[in-house]
């Protein structure tokens, strides 16, 4: 009887491949799920096993990474129709990565400890290069019983992991991350499409903006993009920040909270993706301050 | 009879006297001028020497330096009462490096031609402690032999010394750059407010938002003063920043430019001022966000 302890692991994208490399590189035993039949393969072939369902996959495992893209896929995972809650066994850990609303975390705590389930809340930053490296930050909460059984597993794939309180908090870090992330990628698009507009040396006025008090890791990130109008190379798409400031907007609105720069920087995305660039990389952002037809 | 260059220097304050230290240290004369008399009295214990006013000093140099406040005060060094113009040499390079609207930069440059007089405009980041070091930034502007002439001086208190086009540019560069700090600042004061007000635990939180995606220059620099509310230890206030947005406000609205975040940045700081915060260091506009008695 293997040693090994297995982990269920449900969405096999970018971020989920990257974890699933670093759980099988680091001695545990894998067992995937996902919608699409090609990343099941491709867990096969790295050495993992796959089910054809959530709840297929609960009578397998006692803790679970969730990989999804957000709230309403993670609701599917564990409550719809072939949902994971009911087959779980009690004492089950079920680790959520997904960026979602602080709110609806702490109530989806709430709701799986009735079942017997403890949710660790933990949206990870990094990237998918991150994930395959095994250097993201990870911004983790839940109860500390819960959170001791999902360290070792969230250390496969984070370099930093953060224990901050109960489930929700690691929600709401996520929020002021993507907060900061939306304004300071605004901000750059703002300043770079002024700096076009004014004739001013590009690659320049980059390297100035970028060397001082005036820098930021977007502009040095995006800037370059920005500045070739490269949109097409897609690291994150413009609708993702849509939905990452409107998560901002909503934990603003529900703590009262003033937030003006938030609100400034998730009207220029969606503008943008109101001008069909939704779908574009981020940088895209830039060409909002521009004047109709400069991109021509 | 020396072969040192001689160079005047317009205002002592912690910058002029940063660059006085380098101009001197590097082999030039330096003769300064300023308003405070201790100002003049610490020139002469570096081995400079002194006058009485700017008509004074135009009779002894043929390169200028000025690093006065603002605008008017450059006005006044010029075209006022005991102003340079008039007694300065034909030929004579004067460059301001004071933070300036573009356009008035772009008409001075165009008034001291009329008196031969090559303006060579060249603001700077990087801080008094950047001055004193000789690290500055500089983004010079200008006509390319007046520049030749002021890179020499320019390159005593500058490390990266640019020229970025015709007299003007140098102050449409420092307007992006101030864009992008008065934005940084607004919004990692949003943030941590926000953390704040979510009872998150404070320096964790910076240090969660500064190793990633989510780091500027400002959110390192000025978050611990933000989280510790430590706001009399004043490198630059809340009211330079009102100064330095309405110059971005006014070159975006002579751009004809949407720059939201410039606004929203704008309404932050000066509703800080508002509060009568306006002398504090600019990292109480974090102080903007919370809710009123949350300081006491």
């Amino acid at each position: 009887m293997s040693s090994r302890t297995k982990v269920g692991l449900i969405g096999l994208g970018a971020m989920g491949r990257g974890a699933a490399s670093n759980l099988l590189a680091k001695g545990y035993d894998v067992v995937g799920c996902d919608v699409s039949e090609a990343a099941l393969e491709w867990l096969r072939t790295q050495g993992g096993t796959t089910v054809a369902s959530p709840a297929e996959l609960a009578l397998q495992v006692r803790i679970v990474v969730c990989f999804v893209v957000n709230a309403q896929q993670t609701e599917a995972v564990l409550f719809g129709d072939e949902g994971m809650v009911g087959h779980l066994p009690p004492g089950t850990v079920f680790i959520a990565c997904s960026t979602m609303d602080p709110s609806y975390v702490r109530g989806l705590a709430a709701r799986l400890i009735q079942h017997s389930i403890a949710l660790v809340d933990a949206p990870v930053t990094g990237g998918a290069v991150g994930a395959v490296a095994g250097t993201l930050t990870i911004m983790g909460s839940g109860t500390q019983e819960a959170f001791d059984e999902a360290r070792p597993v969230l250390a496969t794939f984070g370099a930093r992991v953060h224990h901050l309180g109960q489930a929700g908090a690691g929600a709401q870090m996520k929020v002021l991350n993507q907060l900061l992330c939306g304004v300071h990628l605004a901000a750059a698009g703002e300043a770079l499409a002024l700096a076009r507009r004014q004739g001013l040396p590009l690659d320049l006025t980059l390297e100035i903006l970028s060397s001082g008090a005036a820098g930021s890791w977007m502009l040095a990130d995006r800037g370059p993009r920005m500045i070739a109008c490269d949109f097409d190379h897609i690291t994150s798409a413009v609708d993702i920040f849509v939905k990452d400031l409107s998560l901002v907007l909503d934990a603003t609105r529900e703590a009262r909270f003033p937030a003006a720069l938030a609100h400034a920087a998730y009207l220029a995305f969606i503008e943008t993706s109101a001008r069909g660039l939704g779908a574009l990389d981020d940088s895209a952002i830039t060409t909002h301050y521009e004047r109709s037809g400069d991109r021509d």
